[in-house]
């Protein structure tokens, strides 16, 4: 990354243009000075023209019409790979490319489950993403649990032999929260269980909704105890086994054809750029995930990431004059089922992440965003600051608490570059998250519209700047 | 049906308790006489009663938990005859019992549909109730037509040897009026496109709701074309098909295995009585169907029916003074798949219409009521006024079109039997109509509280009254 900071060049233009802010605020080293007047009425303009097009409409509706599921070594997952770099190509990105990534193959299989007893019900449910199947049909007791901490409360006697049922539901809030608090149960508890002897797991999906719609997402298993099958019920189908179990001892049937295939797959990460005119080898890095759950067409997840950033880094490329930095999109392979194309994108650029200038993630849906927060050298955040001021007409406000980044750009932690995060309200994202229903007609056109104008508006910032945003403060990665 | 009328009794105690009213009113024939306050004062307790209890909820968790679905025929339609009846026991209700219904016996199967071509997608869709299967898997190509009308315009070569979609969205509308304009696709769409030559139908589901779950619903089969097998898309599939057909031809494999089984099945209608205290066999009739489609555990079809007719009867039960006359509740058998149970008890009752008073069914989910209309003769209008006046403190406003009664009061039209409407808000009905989404969590405990306030307060009004309602004019039949 460049050290060679302009500020006095911008300074006499900026002085200028912003007389009576910089009479206020100064042009002293704790202040950022004013932006050029050029660039505010860029940054107007990318806005203006970002609210008006329905560029990242039409990509997402191409996607999930034209491809429709991309789980990760599916056909599907290889279409969509060359349907992206075809979009790329067609809307003008320079260098495109796809850069080889081994994956994991999970094979979903059919999943069945129902109540035996007290009363004869089926449910619905799906099973969890890289969950053994039941090798025929498996009848047990359940044993309900709120938590992970709940299970280590029981005896193993208790456990053992049974059906495993995690039965807290999900919270709903704007940041996403609730999901940090639940998911633990879908990652860890089929291990948990595992060891104390349970046959199977079921939890109540994580998830906000009431749909009888089961919402999948990866387990992981430890290598300290069996693997056993895991799938979600749907919430409707929770509240009836809790009802049940409330009327006494519950018998469950479940049989889930689910299986790793023991040969790994290929995929790919499609990369386009729009390059910088000064200093091309300075990377403003969007980053989305191109892969999604099998179930749903993954129009939020993340079907609107991709048509985010990439609509939003098209717009800066049609710009009469092209940004210093280079803007490049990253469509990763398979963030959903262990972040492999994000893993293989750090072992590839290692030695170029010193000129990776920020990186920004989209993998929250498309609800609008309402927040900006960084993750950067303290040197660096009074140009922060000046930048986020350029979003306030979008209803953005600056946050100061350090951004996180989304999964894939966790990967990154060991470089320790900087990260933005453009926050997405999320009230309704868990609703369909992981879900059949993860498909377009729940796509809101003017909310992704308004995040492509504050994508655009961000990374046009960090590229038209000479800033070096420093190194990112070492903090724990997102969990 | 007692010809004997009170007014000379009921005036001089209203004239007393309702003074003002008289003086205002006038006591003249063409008005309805005030209420007796000791009538007046029942409703209102009957009233804060209702909206104080548990008791329709309790009646709908039960069911719903300890029955699930109950489609005609099968073993949970027994398990929900015995369960009603069992319920009506121990609510106390006199003269309980349960009488043979023969209903059809028709067998879902699994049903699996794919986009082939151009873009090849799963999609989720179910089979309509009654449909053949299509033996073994069909591929054809599709043809999309708006409507009835619109199939009729097209040439036998432009249908033969494909499949119909029928494509267009039912409209939401309180009073469900957008299922009567929608629904014709689904009832004749079947035979009129195979009269055409058609292998298949497709209909977009008849609901107002945008997840991946198709709505089913019954079919009927005309005995002039060949029977095809029919399956309804979730919506979002619908928009999925009609994406790829705008971008050209598609092929669509569809396999259902559904059949009907040529053995018809019993059933049972569940009745029981508040048995009135001066005219028995005067019969205030409260209908609602016990059978359920076998998607999702009935809660709103007609669970809700079953539990709000029947709270508000115990409601009436446990008054102090019973009525004069008897309220029975009358649990059909099979309504969804040709309104067998009401058919066998017109057939069985038919002596006895001539004291039938009035009949009022619920059969639209639980909603809470916004207006009461009647369809009585001409002269007992006042005094159906007069009541509509005590819905007042429930927001109910009084309609002056004749009610229509649901579908199982239909077969009554011979009979001429005078019906009441209790109109439910059914703004959100079809979201879940005829799918496994229809579960306990969408009831409002609130709203079904007002429901019962008002049947048991209409109930109660009629079966008070010695009034003759006469028989109700002669119109045409609710679709």
């Amino acid at each position: 990354m460049s050290s060679i900071i302009s500020p006095l060049r911008y300074l006499s233009l900026s002085c200028l243009a912003f007389l009576g802010a910089l009479l206020l605020g100064g042009c002293s080293g704790l202040e950022a000075e004013p932006l050029p007047a050029t660039v505010v009425a860029t940054v107007e303009e990318l806005q203006k023209r970002a609210l008006e097009s329905d560029q990242a409409y039409a990509f997402l509706e191409s996607l999930t019409v034209e491809v429709g599921h991309r789980f990760a070594g599916s056909a599907n997952d290889a279409r969509a790979v060359a349907w992206a770099r075809q979009q790329l190509e067609t809307l003008g990105f320079a260098n495109v490319r796809t850069e080889e990534v081994t994956v994991p193959r999970w094979i979903r299989g059919t999943a069945h489950g129902e109540i035996l007893a007290p009363f004869p019900q089926p449910v619905e449910l799906i099973a969890l993403g890289g969950s053994v199947g039941t090798d025929g049909a498996l009848e047990a007791e359940v044993v309900e649990v709120a938590s992970l901490e709940a299970l280590d409360g029981l005896e193993r006697q208790q456990v053992e032999g049974n059906i495993v049922f995690f039965n807290r539901r999900m919270r709903r809030t704007r940041d996403g929260s609730g999901y940090g608090e639940a998911v633990g149960v879908r990652v860890g508890g089929p291990s948990r269980a595992a060891a104390l002897g349970a046959r199977a797991v079921l939890i109540r999906s994580i998830g906000t909704d009431n749909d009888r719609i089961g919402h999948t997402g990866s387990l992981r298993y430890s290598d300290d105890a069996p693997r056993i099958a895991a799938a979600a019920l749907s919430n409707p189908d929770a509240d009836m086994l809790e009802k049940q179990l409330a009327r006494g001892t519950v018998r469950f049937r479940l049989e889930l054809t689910s299986r790793i295939d023991p040969q790994p797959a290929q995929s790919a990460n499609v990369i386009g750029e729009i390059l910088g005119r000064e200093h091309p080898e300075e990377i403003v890095l969007l980053v989305a995930h191109l892969d999604s759950w099998d179930a749903g067409t993954g129009a939020h997840d993340n079907g609107a990431g991709c048509a985010i950033i990439t609509a939003a880094a098209r717009l800066i490329g049609a710009l009469e004059t092209p940004p210093r930095r280079t803007v490049r999109v990253l469509l990763t392979a398979n963030e959903e089922f262990g972040l492999s194309g994000a893993r293989a994108y750090a072992e590839r650029y290692k030695e170029a992440f010193a000129s990776h200038v920020v990186g920004v993630e989209s993998d929250f849906g498309a609800g609008r965003v309402y927040a900006f927060r960084a993750k950067v050298e303290d040197r660096a955040r009074p140009w922060v600051k000046a930048w986020a001021e350029l979003l306030a007409p979008l209803d953005i406000a600056y946050q100061d608490d350090p951004a996180r980044g989304g999964a894939d750009l966790s990967v990154t932690a060991p470089f320790r570059l900087p990260i933005f995060d453009l926050r997405q309200d999320g009230t309704h994202y868990f609703d369909i998250h992981h879900t059949i229903n993860d498909t377009l007609d729940k796509i809101d056109p003017e909310a992704l519209k308004h995040n492509v104008a504050a994508f655009a508006t961000i990374a046009y910032l960090a590229a038209e700047s000479t800033e070096d945003l420093g190194r990112a403060p070492e903090t724990p990665a997102a969990p």
